[in-house]
C-alpha cells in the first residue's frame, strides 16, 4: 500500500487526553445536575432514516444533513437520466447523520410511547453533525447536551429548567445572565400592530438586535413589508427598559385586550414566582428581543450568556406544543434546554476556570531502573492500584531523564524511584513533581505516605 | 407535512434510561480500570477520510464501510458513463464512518506524534459502524472500548493488559478464562512443517477449531494446499493438552532449532512471569489454536471468554509491530486490548449480575397535591438537591394513583406526600416504595430522615 499522509475531514477534531479530561469535566457537571432534577439518560443512533430528518430543519437544514450512501449496489434500479444531485440523493441515500437531538427525541417518544411513563424527562449528551462551512468555534461534529420534559404543560418545568441552568453554571463557576421570553408575547406584538401573519419575519428580525443593531433590524422589517407606522409601534416594545416587574407592568397595559399577550405575560409571571419559591439565586432577565429564530417554540424561550466573556449564547431552549405531531403523536407539550459543550469549553478556557487537577489522571509514576528494580517496585504498584490510586511504571529501563520527562508531560504529581541503593536499604525515594522536594521512605511506609499526599 | 410512522435504520438501536444506566455501569468500570493503569482517554471524529479507512480491513471491510455522500453537488465534474457503483462511490464520497478504533488511533498517533509523549497509553470508548447484515447480537452501530500502548516493546505491557482484563471482569463479577497465544509460535509451526508461506491459511483454519471442529479444520487445510503429511504434523500441536508449563515444555522441544518459535515461547514465559509477579489471580491458558484471524498481530494474541455463559469472545487483542507504518511512521510497536460492550451487557443480563440500584436514578419523589401543597413541598425538594440527592416533584396536580405509578415506573425508592392534613400538622408522610411502609415525619426532620435512608 502506498504511503499516506493522514488528515482529518474538515470541521472535525481529535481530542487529546487533556482536552478529554476538560470535556468530561463539563459533561460530568451537566449530567449530574440533569440527574439531580430527575432527568434520565437516553441515546439514539448516529444514523436516522432520512424520512425522519428531512423537512424538519427547513430547506437549508436539509442541505446541511450528512447523507449516507446506501450499502451495496446503490445504482441498482436507479435511472440516472436527467436527474440532478438533489433527486439522485433521494435515490442513493436512505440514511443521514443526526442533525440535532430534538428530532431524534421526538422520534424516540413516538416509537416508545407505550413503554414510557409520562411526563417523560430525558437527557441526552451526544454528538451531532452538520455540513456547515467550518469556521472558528463552528464544527461539523459537535456535542449537544439536552434535557427535555414532554407530556406536561405545567410551568414548574420552565422554572426547574432555570434551576438546572443556574446549577450547571454555578458548579462550573461561570457567571451568567439567563434571558427569558415567551413566544405568545411575540405573537401579541404582531397582533397588536395588525400584522399577525408577519410573526415569523418580526421575530427573526428582532432576534438579530444584538448582532446587527436597531437600525438594521428596522430596515429588515421594512423589507419584509411592514409599514413605518407598524415599525414605529414596535420600537417601545423592543427597547423596553427597566426591571422585570416594570417590563411586565408595561406589557400588561399594552396587551389589555390582546388575549394571547395576557396569557404570555401570565406565564412569565408564574415562572418568576416559581423561581422565587425555589430560591434560585440567578440573574434572570425578561428580554423581548429574544426569539432564537426557532419556529417551533410556542411558549417560554430561554437563552444564557456568559457575563465575563463576549460570546454567543452558551445555552438555550424553550417550549414547543407539538413536536411529536409530525410523527403522529398529538398534544404532547414539551419544554427543554440545550447546553453547547464547545462554547462552554471556550468560556472556561478563556477565563482559566478549568481545575488544574484535571491534568493528572495518573497520580504515581514508578521509574524503571532494570529487571531487579522492576521486581522490587511492582508489588507496590499493584498495592497502590488496589487502594484505587491510578499509577503506572515506565515499561522500559531507559534513561531517567526520559522517564521524568514522560511523567512531567503527563502531569503526574509523584515519582517513585527504587534503585540499587534504595533496594539495599529497603527504601524508596519519592519526588513531589510540583514542589521538587524528594523524600526517602521505607518500603513498608510507601503506600500510606502516597495515600496521604494524594488525598490532600 | 405528511404524517410519518417513524422507524430506525436496521441494525441500529435506541437506549432507554434503564439500558443506559446498565451500559454506563459497564463503561464506568472499564474506564476506571484503564485509568488505574495509566491509560488516558482520547476521542476521534465519527467521520474519517475514506483514504484513511480504505484498504485497512480487507476487501470485505471496504464494502462494509458506511460512506458519506459529498455535500453540495456531488455530481459536479463526475463522468457517470460506464462506471459501476464501486467506481462512482470513489467519485461521490470522500468520507466514511469509523469502522473500528484501531485505524483512527494509528492515524491519531501519526498526526499528533510531535505532541505526544511515548510510550503513549491511550484508551478510547466510542461507537463504530459496519454495514454488516444485522443479526442477533450483531449491530450496525456498536461501542468498542479499546486500550493500547504504542512505542514500547516491553512485555510488561502484555502482562498489564492481562491485569486490566482481570480487574475489569473481576469488578463486574464475571468469571472468565483469558486465552493467550503468540503469533511467532504460529509462524514457527508453519515453518516446522515446511510451509512458511501458508501461515495465514493455517492460522485462519485453526482459529475455527472451536466453531467447526477438528475434522473440518483439517479439511480446510487440505483445500488450502497442505499435504496430509503436513497436516499430520500439525495435529499434536493443535491438540496439545496439559498445564501451561507442560505445553511450554513440549513447544521448547519441538522448536529446538526454529528461532522464531524459541522467541515466541520465551515471550510467553516472560509474560507469565510478570503475571505471577503481579499476583494476577486469573485463569490464564496458553491456547495454540488462538489466532483471531487478524493478520496484523506479530506477538501476543489475547482472547477472553466468559465461563458461565456460552458466548463468543468478550474481549481480545494483541501486539502489532507496524500499525502506523501505513501512515508513514515506522518502528512503532504497540499492544492493545478491546472490550465488546454489547456482549458484556448480554453476559451480565444472562447471569443477572446488574446491581439493582442501577434502576433508580431519582431517589425521592414528591407528590403534587395542588398549588398550596406544592409551595409547602418545594423548599424541601430544593434542600434535598443541595444535599446532592436526586429528586423530583410531579409537575401536575393529578390523581395520586397516576403519580405513584410514575414513581414506580422510575423505580424511585421514596415518595413524599404533603397534603392538607400534613401541612396543618407541619409534617410529611414518607412511603418506602420497596417495603410499602409509611412513616410520618416532622418537616424539620424530613431531610435527615431521607438522607439516612438513602445512604444505607
Amino acid at each position: 500500500m502506498a504511503l499516506q499522509k493522514p488528515t482529518l475531514p474538515k470541521g472535525t477534531r481529535d481530542f487529546s487526553p487533556i482536552e478529554m479530561s476538560r470535556r468530561n469535566y463539563i459533561f460530568t457537571m451537566i449530567r449530574s445536575v440533569f440527574e439531580k432534577y430527575g432527568y434520565a439518560p437516553i441515546e439514539t443512533p448516529a444514523m436516522e432514516n432520512l424520512s425522519t430528518l428531512m423537512g424538519k430543519y427547513g430547506e437549508e437544514g436539509d442541505k446541511l444533513l450528512f447523507k449516507i450512501l446506501n450499502s451495496g449496489d446503490f445504482l441498482s434500479g436507479v435511472d440516472l437520466d436527467g436527474k440532478d444531485a438533489k433527486k439522485l440523493t433521494a435515490d442513493f441515500c436512505e440514511k443521514g447523520l443526526r442533525y440535532d437531538l430534538t428530532v431524534p427525541f421526538a422520534r424516540f417518544v413516538v416509537m416508545h410511547q407505550s413503554e414510557l411513563s409520562f411526563p417523560f424527562k430525558r437527557y441526552q449528551i451526544q454528538p451531532v453533525w452538520r455540513a456547515d462551512r467550518p469556521q472558528k468555534g463552528r464544527y461539523r461534529e459537535f456535542y449537544q447536551c439536552d434535557a427535555d420534559i414532554i407530556g406536561s404543560k405545567s410551568l414548574i418545568n420552565e422554572a426547574e429548567l432555570v434551576g438546572i441552568i443556574y446549577d450547571v453554571f454555578d458548579s462550573l463557576n461561570i457567571n451568567v445572565v439567563i434571558k427569558l421570553n415567551n413566544r405568545k408575547i411575540l405573537s401579541a406584538i404582531a397582533q397588536l400592530i395588525g400584522a399577525p401573519e408577519k410573526i415569523i419575519d418580526i421575530t427573526v428580525a428582532i432576534d438579530k438586535l444584538d448582532k446587527i443593531g436597531l437600525e438594521n433590524v428596522n430596515k429588515e422589517l421594512l423589507e419584509k413589508g411592514l409599514t413605518t407606522d407598524q415599525i414605529d409601534k414596535i420600537q417601545p416594545i423592543i427597547l423596553l427598559k427597566g426591571s422585570n416587574q416594570e417590563k411586565i407592568k408595561v406589557l400588561k397595559s399594552l396587551f389589555f385586550d390582546v388575549e394571547i399577550g395576557k396569557l404570555g405575560v401570565s406565564e412569565i409571571e408564574t415562572v418568576f414566582s416559581y423561581v422565587e419559591l425555589m430560591k434560585i439565586d440567578c440573574d434572570i432577565e425578561l428580554d423581548l428581543t429574544l426569539a432564537r429564530g426557532l419556529n417551533y417554540y410556542t411558549g417560554a424561550i430561554f437563552e444564557v450568556k456568559a457575563k465575563d466573556v463576549p460570546m454567543g449564547s452558551i445555552s438555550g431552549g424553550g417550549r414547543y406544543d407539538d413536536l411529536t405531531g409530525i410523527f403522529g403523536l398529538k398534544d404532547m407539550s414539551g419544554v427543554g434546554i440545550s447546553f453547547g459543550a464547545d462554547r462552554i469549553y471556550d468560556v472556561l478556557q478563556d477565563l482559566n476556570l478549568f481545575p488544574s487537577k484535571l491534568l493528572s489522571l495518573t497520580k504515581v509514576f514508578f521509574c524503571n531502573l532494570g529487571a531487579l528494580e522492576e521486581s522490587y517496585a511492582i508489588p507496590y504498584l499493584i498495592e497502590l492500584r488496589k487502594e484505587g490510586i491510578n499509577c503506572e511504571i515506565y515499561p522500559e529501563s531507559t534513561k531517567l531523564k526520559k522517564q521524568f520527562s514522560y511523567a512531567n508531560d503527563k502531569h503526574i504529581p509523584f515519582v517513585v524511584i527504587g534503585g540499587t541503593d534504595e533496594m539495599n536499604e529497603g527504601m524508596f525515594v519519592v519526588k513531589n513533581m510540583e514542589s521538587g522536594e524528594q523524600e526517602k521512605v521505607s518500603k513498608e511506609g510507601l503506600i500510606n505516605m502516597l495515600k496521604s499526599h494524594i488525598n490532600h
